[in-house]
């Protein structure tokens, strides 16, 4: 007679694997942080082969067959709670998916997204994009290859957009961008009718010091919680986190462009308090990790735009600003520095773009990303597209490559399927928002108090404390009452903007 | 027939999997960095277990049966050159070594580590050593234990000592600190009849920022490449190194003592150059590591001392001292400072000893350790005799246990065996420094100008760049014509300090 294990040690073997699983891929990532703030030069080489060793151990132990089989003894369990049984499936779906992926695809992807990132950094230097595209054409054909080990229905680039948001597909975002582009084309062509606001107010000298010291007074006051977390410079601003007590965000400042630092740290602190809103019993496991891409964007976007571009937000901390550069600001209005951070105004660089035209962006990306996949278009072609989408959505005329179809990492990187999770988080957030001030009274005269003490709270109890639990789908009819609309950005524009230009 | 493997090919899968062990052990190594310069608070929980992870997989790999079969089958190769014959002895010595630690006692060990550090700051804030004598009683308990399980002959402590200086013995030490008690007493005695030599100057106040300027300087005119390595502050200064590219130190500041920085800097520097100076294409292998502990503290020590509390050093860099805190140090000649900076004064606290009393504090370490080891003293009767030493060695009242026998944070890490190689690393040393001075002609008026172009040239070519290839013995023997003698140590203090103190 064989004697079966208790539930609760097979789950805790699940747990202690998943949990050195972590650890090693945790370790990597504080390998990465360094390399993005502190490595000194000559140390690169070095540190990418010690980060290669990790990820490799990762996937290793990822792919253990007595993890397998640790899993499929545990789906057969009845009395595991829900969080545990969500935790195994969600695990199960993992281990399968990393088993989809033989070795030898694996080490290709990794020989070429280096190959792919350096051809990209000597191109931008170049200003030439022929030298990224036989590099980025290797890149798109192993993409395709991914897309058909992964499997997917109707279009392969379904099953890249299932890796940073699970359930999203072309059909999903066909149809919400085709909303936003006649919303969006409509609200422009408004705009643009109006007179215009200058933002030559950020524009004047901001001394660095003193920028860091606002924007660490701005976390703060949003509630990062700094005994857990740190910001550093990086070229790049991005957030890591290593477990929900160690959550580090990055920023940078540009003395000539206030904007600059200030609306990425508000950003990465919104992904920062999602990152520090986990639960740490969770952690290695499914529900310690966030619901999605597009979930955690949606965090950065409310926080960056839904609040820290609101006029509330500023009735609070214009004061605080003005005593800091008051040779800057002094004598000039809440109103008019209000009107100044939300110009809307087309442009050339996604990441400098308001809040409207970003979506033009994203929209180009995404257009390029599926026909790419689908062999509608060629790499070769790739930078006159990407001219001609920028004159036909944004009008406006690409001086260079530098400045047109090399401006984003991503792509050097393999990261397809990425771009479109920006837009949905904008518009989770939105949501989101309409939500919070539904079921919160009075919100709007907290955050005019400087207080989000509420606000953090109900995402942490609706949205953060929840981890991978529900998928964004459900995450949204849950915490909102329905699944993603784009309704909701819609309105929250038109007010806002048609309150701006008139 | 079976096909015969070509070395070749059998020594480089060893380099792969040693360079495999090695990204993880610095992978580890980054995150203790990270934890003593960076590390939010609350993280602490998690980098901790994070760390232990990387450190039971880095174990895991060194003692895998095929890295033993592959180390085997080499060492039956006659077609090896000289260094890689010498990496696959040493490998395979370690190799042994490890397999001869059984996993209870590991964890066992890792287990009494953790709550012996625990129960010592405990101790430490309660200035009481009975709450830290039960854990470090389990300790010693446990280096017994090791001591029986790596073997030894004569004494016990001397599989400890092995541990960090390959080859020293408790009659090697016996010997060498007998001289050193008998040369020593007199040199104090004579010193002490003479007029006293005041150190107040270091005292005034040096603010933090100047003086962290001056601490990069000296780094800088030192060699220390800032491109493969950095400099942060941290509690307690120390030297890490992921790889001769990137290696870091680490200081702190006192700004009533600017002793504290500048010392601290300069010994970290001189770890750090010996690291840089390692060969690149051994990393992951034993002749890319440090000779021993010894000779790491030679190095360390030469910068400190004989380089960094000379006449000449300070010729070259006082006026630039000056200049950086005139308010502090205009009108005091240079040989008053040199006089400060050499003041012999017997003390309480080790890491603010003198160069000379400092060899009775380890004296008494080493007594002490060997007594614990062979069971002559016990666990509970340690801090009196601790303080019975000080008054025996050094004439000074130990006023409280934080002050005596807490200290030092090593035997809570279950570091016995380490101090004794602090002062070998002294002795060391000054013996080669009496080799450098014989085989370069000028080296003293190259100091005097603040070159030091020509010394680490030496240093690199006959100590760093040969690894672990010698023995700290062979390898004294080679730079020197002779194994260590304290007879140089001797000679270099009697005539710095008759002159001093006439």
């Amino acid at each position: 007679m064989q004697i079966r294990t208790a539930t609760t040690a097979l789950y805790d073997d699940f747990k202690t694997k998943m949990q050195k699983i972590a650890d090693v891929q945790m370790a990597s990532a504080v390998l990465g942080w360094d390399q993005e703030t502190y490595l000194p030069e000559k140390g690169a080489g070095f540190r990418g082969q010690q980060i290669t060793t990790l990820s490799s151990i990762a996937h290793e132990l990822a792919t253990e067959t007595a993890l397998g089989d640790l899993l499929r003894e545990l789906r057969q369990r009845d009395d595991l709670d829900a969080i545990a049984h969500r935790n195994v499936d969600l695990a199960f779906e993992d281990y399968e998916k990393h088993l989809k992926y033989p070795a030898p695809f694996v080490s290709a992807m990794s020989q070429a997204t280096n190959a792919c990132y350096h051809a990209w950094i000597k191109a931008r230097k170049a200003n030439d994009y022929q030298l990224f595209a036989p590099e980025l054409a290797s890149m798109v054909s192993l993409k395709k290859q991914e897309a058909d080990l992964l499997g997917y229905t109707t279009h392969p680039y379904n099953a890249l957009l299932n890796e940073y948001e699970k359930g999203a597909t072309v059909n999903m975002l066909d149809t919400i961008f085709g909303e936003v582009k006649t919303a969006m084309t409509d609200l422009l062509r408004q705009i643009s009718a109006r007179p215009q606001v200058s933002k030559a107010l950020l524009h004047k000298t901001y001394p660095k010091k003193l920028q860091w010291q606002f924007g660490m007074h701005l976390l703060q006051a949003m509630g990062f919680d700094l005994l857990a977390g740190r910001q550093d410079i990086s070229e790049h601003p991005f957030t890591t986190s290593f477990n929900p007590k160690d959550v580090r965000v990055t920023t940078r400042v540009d003395e000539q462009d206030f904007g600059n630092m200030t609306w990425s740290c508000i950003h990465e602190g919104g992904h920062a308090l999602y990152e520090q809103g986990l639960p740490t019993s969770q952690y290695g496991l499914p529900c310690g990790e966030a619901a999605s891409l597009g979930i955690h964007e949606s965090q950065s976007r409310l926080w960056e735009n839904n609040i820290g571009r609101s006029k509330d937000f500023w009735h609070f901390h214009y004061p605080t600003l003005q005593a800091l550069f008051p040779e800057n600001l002094q004598g000039h209005s809440l109103t008019e520095f209000y009107h100044a951070i939300n110009q809307v105004q087309p442009s050339l660089i996604r990441t400098e773009a308001d809040e409207l035209t970003y979506h033009s962006h994203i929209m180009i990306r995404y257009e390029i990303e599926k026909a790419l996949i689908d062999g509608s278009l060629t790499v070769k072609d790739l930078s006159a597209t990407w001219n001609q989408y920028y004159q036909q959505f944004l009008g406006v005329s690409v001086p260079s490559d530098t400045q047109g179809v090399l401006q984003d990492i991503h792509w050097s990187h393999g990261s397809f399927g990425y771009f479109p999770t920006y837009s949905l988080g904008s518009f989770y957030a939105a949501q989101f928002m309409a939500a919070a001030k539904r079921q919160l009274p009075g919100l709007d005269a907290q955050i005019h108090q400087g207080n989000y003490t509420r606000l953090l709270q109900w995402l942490r109890q609706e949205i953060h404390e929840h981890g991978r639990f529900y998928t964004s789908n459900e995450l949204c009819k849950k915490v909102t009452g329905e699944t993603l609309a784009f309704k909701y950005f819609l309105s929250y524009a038109q007010e806002k903007y048609r309150e701006i230009y008139r």
